[in-house]
């Protein structure tokens, strides 16, 4: 049995989507959270950046003596690197590798939509994983950015006439690509898989493709002997103001904050330099 | 006659609003406009990290052998202090006083919405900033989160129903409490000049702060004795990916990117170590 933390990490606050399962699922597991709150969103970023922040950030939480590492962030996932992985201290899983085995068992029809930021769509990353699994599956992409801050404002209700006409404009192109599954590639997007749902509906399967991660961490850890008896304590970091944090934090979890929140200054970690010093 | 570039800044492409009009009213004068694309949007950040950042803004600019420094940012100058003010080694000014000013003079009722990002609001500086003016003057404030990322994904035509009810999401409050006058106080926002005023049916008088603050800056250099009669050159510098900028640029310019577009590292910028020195 092993006592030490789950790391979990986000570039904000969809990663407490993966929190939410992982409490369920898991629940004797003590968890740490990082979300960059002062750098939010990664999305819109370079590729260089995105990397040099995960780096940051996984940094950060291998600090905190964890056990294992999950990159519960959809652009993240996209840009790490097997240089990123080799550098890392301690097991780690990402999104990409679990919701496209989770997409390719799934679909029937081999037409895969994917729905992500842009960077994570740029990427190809969901392409990459998913050509290694199957070459015959399609993959049909659609960037949605406005997706992240509509779920951050809290307008995810089924009645909301704003999202709703969001979510058509987005999805009517893969709607007409006949897809059969659809891979929802960032962490914020459950909260909208109602809305999703009905407009497709109820005809598309949804990866949720936090939740998938979080069901292969979990099997990892069992696998390597480190699963935990703890009380299932969780603590979160964020880079941003804290009150901000725990008034939001709840539309992620579904319930609210259930563990100490702290403030860290992010750029200033030393992590970086490690990384200069080892690439 | 003072060739020196005049600086504007701001936290991602907003400021563009305000070059454009530095361009139609001033178009002798070469400018050195700074995007922070990299850590965009300030607009959520915490008080703390909006004045490290734009601190670090300042100097990269003041290294640029500017003669005048611009914030075109509602954030940033909603943020800015005195000990800010101090330290610049050149004349500035931000978006708050001269809008204020704008909407004092502009408004009958004396009540003056405001709408601008959360941290912005938040800040209290167009309550202070209007309380000086008149004090008899109403500031009645919405925060509009959404209009940042709208307009940065171009959705701004009339036609367009999501941002048509965004607007109205926003705004209604407003109507109903009757106001004259409206500052639009972040700089993404003149772009949605054409569908806020038809919310309002064309009653409301709207400040284009980012405007405001260019007239105010080009008077001050003509009594200062720095007007430019230079070529009327743009240099851009951006703190992430370049091709995204100039891909995006030209919707706030209202004309394609007409000077050179560097890309720099902001936070390895040595501003922070002086602002920490310093203060």
């Amino acid at each position: 049995m092993d006592k030490r933390a789950i790391g979990v990490f986000d570039s904000g606050l969809g990663g407490l989507t993966a929190v939410k399962e992982l409490r369920r699922i898991a629940p004797q597991e003590n968890i740490v959270y990082f979300g960059d709150t002062a750098r939010v969103p990664y999305g819109s970023r370079g590729p260089e950046t995105i990397l040099k922040y995960a780096w940051q950030d996984a940094c950060f939480l291998m600090e905190q003596n964890i056990k294992y590492l999950i990159a519960a962030c959809g652009t993240v996932s996209s840009h790490v690197d097997e240089t990123f992985r080799a550098h890392l201290d301690v097991p780690f899983c990402d999104v990409i590798g679990p919701a496209s085995l989770a997409a390719a068992k799934g679909t029937k029809t081999g037409r895969i939509g994917l729905i992500a930021t842009a960077a994570s769509i740029r990427s190809g990353a969901y392409d990459r994983a998913l050509a290694a699994i199957d070459p015959s599956l399609q993959v049909l992409p659609k960037a949605c950015p406005l997706f992240v801050p509509l779920v951050e404002q809290g307008l995810f209700q089924k009645d909301c006439e704003i999202t709703r006409l969001t979510v058509e404009m987005y999805l009517a192109p893969l709607k007409q690509q006949k897809i059969d599954t659809l891979i929802l590639g960032c962490t914020h997007y459950p909260l909208l898989a109602p809305l999703i749902d009905e407009f497709f509906e109820g005809q598309v399967l949804l990866i949720d493709s936090g939740r998938q991660a979080v069901d292969t961490a979990v099997g990892d850890i069992a696998a390597l002997g480190l699963s935990g008896d703890g009380k299932g304590e969780s603590t979160y970091f964020v880079s941003d103001d804290m009150d901000s944090f725990v008034r939001n934090a709840g539309l992620f979890l579904g319930a609210p904050v259930d563990g100490t929140v702290h403030e860290i200054d992010i750029e200033q970690f030393e992590g970086v330099k490690v990384w200069k010093k080892r690439s």
